[in-house]
């Protein structure tokens, strides 16, 4: 007898967690095509070349291969032949250079699959994670007004999903690297090195971050470092506050005009497309990765629950695809790591176990009643109701419990005494009533109890 | 430069196909959600030493261990510690055995997710395909009345797939064994030889499998060769042939009897269910797999394409989770091998490629009509459609090329002149048409439109 248990690392779910979960990924999916997104899957495994084109550092070493028992050995550069998606982005950029000839650009794709990363075992570290994640791509061009078409869906899809307040903040590489430069740090890798410390302020606090920045490695005047740190301060909720605060911002570089005019136009469509003042907020301490992006970068978080960090984030970068194509695709894009945040909910507390997906039990109370539990079955699944059928005849008590610890709301009666009066009685367990309705009239009265109470929730 | 490409064995779909093949997979669990089944999803991976308890044979050299790259060596049993599933029925066993305690039974499980198979790289195999599984399991006993819940199931789901007529095949374990000990064929070990024989009737035919039967290895007499040969010729469509055909196979052994009468039950339920008599016939040549069925088994084709073979199958097994548990989990299910089923229709030239999942094209004729043209999208994408904007303005005939070559149906066009009448001119590229809307009417109009040609598709 072998233990039946999952590997490490796995949120694997029951059944009325799963609809809850189900409900989640339908919910992002449905606004991702609202807003005009094209599904994409990509296979669970790629080439290892393919894959790790990047030197890889951390990402690699995370990286789980796939070999099938002909093959345990390694190929011959030492590596595995395939290699399992750690991200949803580096598949898009081998799927848009693979099939740039039959897509059409702008590309807009969604995708929501699970990828694999051979993180340490820890409480909340995840080895398999479902990601939700949109992009747009261009061909050679891609215009900053997608920018602002970005953060219209996450507002639109936490929205939906109702798990709480949320701010989507967010900053602009162009603006923050121009500012630099305003401060005489002009060269590259020195503007990385500062970015990666300002990223940190959240983890060490301002002093430290200070102290590093005017310490030896970096050598920076108190004076400047002191005003890259009220730079970062800067925050500003909604359309108004942030044009405001940017205007505030007094003159910049060329780099850190265009930034700032590209945040303006972001603003301005957020109003144009009605995006609730509240929702979005401007965050000049957001870094966000290191090399990756280019111009604006997302965070979202929510607001009664900050300790869960980002719950949505991205930003726009350069060119997609450059391993593999000489098309220049650059892009914008975001995600969400569903996995993780359904993970957190359910530690704080947020999200509920969903009633079951089944809205009703046909109850059957004798044998004689089986051909009739049945058709009656098909005709409520005919009018767009989900049903189970009793198929032996139990005590009532039994079947009522049975409902009950499944989460079914109705439970359909329909014994000899309602049969001769053509009723059929409904018992209502979410509401703990009962009552009686023509046969002819169940399914009607049934969804419109359905469609009721999902208007009230 | 690294060249794009996937793995071999698997099917990448570009978005429009991608359309259709999720449209499918929408439909198959709606339509097992109708019959109250509940949805689970398993990790990927699985322990290996859960995932390898049976003795593997083919199964097991077609698997596929994942490792990490701090892990490429073998664990102590000489395979690595993570292997993924092959199929859905092993990871639905531990799953069941892991949360007894939390399931209420009898369990009906729905799970669609891609499975792993070392396969050998041939057109039409594939090593990463996606499996739509149901099953219902039960605690100690489950009644033979689900036997004639998944035909229905099953009926269902290819009448919503709408890819063809269809018939729903089925033979019983019991009848057939019960048939051969009436002839003599007793001994358990000997029935599954012959049973592996009759199963390979398509494929080498009566008069090669007549040779077998009456040669060295089986020494069966030429009577009963022929007897089983007669007995597996039997065939008939619907409820009545069916029955009639069970009675004309004369009185047989106990098991025989079993077998027919779980039989009769389930014709007599299929017409309760109001399963159109077309859609499922009695097959006594279906043999389905070896050790494992014990009950009723099912197989379903397509009737104007056999060639594609069995495209859902399954059966009754005894024993679900023995490897895991001491409990009895006996069970029934079916399974739908969609990535296959969805290549060779599209080989077979029976899918299309999908319209757009985008309704509508916000146009954008010039830089000032840019915020009402997002104003206008949000309207309708509240109203239910989904919408892309255009962003940038461009010339009118480019922006009809591209909804033409993206597969969008409507262009919504709101220049000057519109703008001063309150109306918008819309371009119904499906009907060639063109026609002015008042701008509140925009939304019903084209939701309208979309159900009207969703009815008639």
């Amino acid at each position: 007898m072998i233990k039946p248990r999952t590997p490490p690392g796995v949120l694997e779910l029951l059944p009325r967690e799963q609809i809850a979960f189900q409900r989640m990924l339908d919910t992002i999916r449905r606004t991702f095509e609202r807003y005009g997104f094209l599904p994409v899957e990509t296979p669970v495994m790629e080439l290892t070349e393919v894959l790790l084109t990047k030197t890889g550092g951390e990402t690699e070493r995370q990286v789980y291969f796939m070999q099938s028992t002909g093959s345990l050995d390694k190929g011959t550069d030492g590596l595995p032949e395939m290699a399992m998606r750690f991200d949803l982005t580096v598949p898009l950029a081998r799927y848009v250079a693979e099939h740039e000839h039959d897509l059409v650009f702008p590309f807009r794709r969604y995708q929501m699959q699970r990828v694999y990363r051979g993180e340490r075992a820890q409480r909340g570290r995840f080895r398999e994670f479902y990601q939700c994640d949109i992009d747009v791509i261009g061909k050679d061009a891609l215009s900053t007004r997608y920018d602002a078409e970005l953060p219209a869906v996450i507002a639109s899809v936490f929205e939906a999903l109702a798990i709480g307040e949320f701010t989507i903040q967010f900053n602009h590489r162009k603006l923050l690297r121009g500012f630099f430069e305003g401060q005489g740090i002009g060269e590259g890798e020195r503007q990385v090195a500062v970015l990666r410390e300002i990223d940190k302020l959240d983890k060490r606090g301002e002093a430290a971050v200070r102290e590093t920045l005017v310490g030896e490695s970096f050598g920076l005047s108190g004076e400047v470092a002191d005003t890259l740190l009220a730079f970062s301060r800067v925050r500003a909720v909604g359309h108004d506050a942030a044009q405001a605060a940017l205007d505030a911002l007094g003159a910049g570089t060329p780099l850190f005009e265009e930034g700032r005019d590209e945040l303006r136009d972001v603003l301005r469509q957020l109003r144009a497309l009605g995006v609730a003042d509240s929702r979005f907020a401007l965050n000049l301490s957001i870094a966000r990765g290191l090399d990756y992006y280019t111009g604006i970068v997302y965070e979202t978080t929510l607001n009664a629950n900050p300790e869960i960090g980002s719950i949505c984030s991205g930003g726009r970068y350069e060119n997609l695809a450059s391993h593999y194509t000489k098309s220049k695709l650059p892009g914008v894009g975001i995600s969400i790591g569903l996995t993780r945040l359904f993970w957190q909910l359910r530690e704080a507390g947020l999200v509920d176990v969903a009633e079951s997906s089944v809205d009703v039990l046909v109850s059957l109370m004798d044998e004689a009643g089986l051909d009739a539990a049945l058709a009656l079955s098909q005709r409520l699944r005919a009018a767009g109701l989900n049903v189970e059928t009793q198929l032996e005849p139990r005590k009532f008590r039994k079947q009522m419990e049975y409902a009950n610890k499944a989460g079914i709301r109705f439970v359909v009666i329909r014994g000899e005494d309602e049969a001769a009066k053509g009723v059929v009685a409904v018992k209502d367990l979410r509401r703990g009533e009962q009552f009686e309705v023509a046969e002819a009239e169940l399914a009607r009265t049934l969804l419109v109890e359905r469609e009721q109470l999902r208007a009230l929730s």
